[in-house]
């Protein structure tokens, strides 16, 4: 495979190679890339801003993931957060840090990933920063949003009898990590067997290509359903039940035959000996949205397979809980990702 | 000195110590830190977004750079970069990438220099991510600003007969970071001896908090002064001369005497045995503003010792040129600093 490095090039010259194929999308943007900063106006809506860090070693491992995917989840997992506000995505900032181990080559495949995200989401790339790194790639993304004034929809509106519900499935993601990280041991350990992926297509596209639902955000508006409040799924159900109930000063009853969980997901749990509910509960980067609405609402949902109706809020004085398929009600408590940790 | 791990407060602990006394000084502000996304309303106003990149190793050296000053200078950067829009910076996003050798104290005060300038430039900080790095320490700054509509200004305004101006003087960061790069290495050969560098101050300030020229902004605008282009000086004057005459499509003619040395830069020059002109050029980091009005406004610029005329703007064809002390006269060569070389 061809090798440019991208020395040759010099900081302004890879910019320019980077981006001299934008096709703006959105009329809010009226100066992108290619002076000290965008220029957006988002004529009497307001703005809506979100940043990441995504690190190698950290966040991702380029043994198992492809460059072109890591660019689409750069990308996805902003627009995912600037979505849980009830806003939709306009624009992106990209700022890299790799060192000399990446060639021109592995930065257009990244970049082709970030572009077919900002298609498929609709938004424009405006600017960003690349610079070298000692040691490893490190991704910050930038995504800025537009909503209608007070529309955005808040972590802290929950109220008492208000529906707690969830889009797609959950746990998928994790099963996939899982795989990965066992595929990837067993390659060290034998580089020789090649892994044979074909039947678990669905848990690996989790991890390795997460979509935002702005669908979901486009369905709630037509459906004329103003949830109470939102958040995206990143770090696992049970930890963003937890900063919902305290934003809003709530308790919910969740229910576990409720949980979303694709046959897919399951049958790998199984494969692994984990419990698929504690994958769905627990397990990390879904970018799923949970929400609530008002019981008033619960018609407008209509017969979407894609909106589950997980539990209910309650009093905050009775806490979080789940209410098992075996009839027994236990504490939810936060198992997600910590990076601390 | 006390030593608290990070660990011990989790992520959302830590962003709730690192951000509790917020306190927010913009109407444009309406949900900060602690949801999603921040949501913003520029009342009719467009809105500027850029993001820098700050790498340990790369961009600073924790061996003589505090980190409160480095707090400050990852904000005034990214402010340098909305002034040079011609906008108000009004919000600022902050992710931070970090290993466990960092302590709680260490980010604390890193974020004492972070509101410190906030405090200075009169924004908020209204969002961020936190997680851990590999190696170093890495800050993502994404800095917003507000502008009239259509009153920003690009690189590619200037026009032949522009006077072509600079705010305040050049080469001193370039001067203290040789000085702190040489005490450096004299600390490592004899970690005894204690560096005398009472006499060096202003220098060193330049490189260790350097200042985004708001200021320079707002007198612009009282004296009803529009530039015609304009662009901040992160890299050296001449690299960034470079690319407003090719954004712009015109050449200029600079005059060596009427570049802005400070004394202490120039007798700190001598002592190193650099040329204080080559400083002024190719020296970066003085975050000053390179900009170019209309003849006809000279006037207004009145007797302020903060912006001198270096040179002006010619016909494309005439590329850029430094006329010497000497009376020769010399093409502009791009000696910036390149993080890929």
């Amino acid at each position: 495979m061809e090798r440019t490095e991208i020395g040759s090039l010099g900081e302004f010259g890879l910019i320019d190679h980077l981006t001299k194929n934008i096709e703006i999308q959105n009329a809010s943007t009226v100066i992108g890339v290619g002076d000290d900063a965008a220029v957006l106006d988002h004529f009497g809506k307001q703005v809506v801003v979100t940043n990441d860090l995504l690190v190698e070693g950290v966040h991702f491992d380029l043994m198992y993931t492809p460059l072109k995917h890591l660019g689409y989840k750069a990308v996805a997992v902003n627009v995912s957060d600037i979505c849980a506000m009830n806003a939709t995505p306009t624009q992106i900032i990209l700022g890299l840090a790799f060192s000399n181990r990446f060639s021109l080559e592995a930065l257009d495949e990244f970049y082709e990933g970030v572009y077919a995200a900002c298609e498929h989401y609709g938004v424009d790339l405006v600017g960003g920063d690349t610079t070298t790194s000692q040691k490893g790639f490190i991704i910050s993304c930038t995504a800025i949003g537009e909503v209608a004034p007070d529309q955005y929809v808040r972590r802290s509106g929950a109220k008492k009898g208000d529906l707690l519900c969830v889009s797609g499935d959950l746990g998928g993601a994790y099963l996939g990590l899982t795989l990965l990280e066992r595929e990837k041991q067993v390659y060290l350990e034998a580089p020789t067997v090649q892994p044979d992926l074909e039947d678990e297509k669905y848990i690996i596209g989790r991890i390795l290509k997460p979509e935002a639902r702005k669908d979901i955000i486009t369905f709630l508006g037509e459906a004329g359903i103003m949830p109470t409040s939102m958040i995206d799924i990143s770090d696992g159900l049970s930890s963003e039940i937890l900063h919902l109930c305290k934003h809003s000063e709530v308790g919910c009853l969740l229910y576990e035959d409720k949980l979303p969980i694709a046959e897919d997901t399951r049958l790998a749990a199984f494969k692994f000996n984990l419990d698929p509910t504690a994958c769905a509960l627990s397990g990390g980067e879904d970018y799923e949205l949970l929400f609530t609405i008002r019981q008033e609402d619960f018609e407008k949902i209509g017969n979407t397979n894609d909106i589950s109706i997980v539990g209910y809020i309650t009093d905050a004085e009775d806490r979080a809980h789940i209410l098992t398929k075996g009839g027994s009600k236990h504490r939810i408590e936060a198992q997600g990702w910590n990076a601390f940790k």
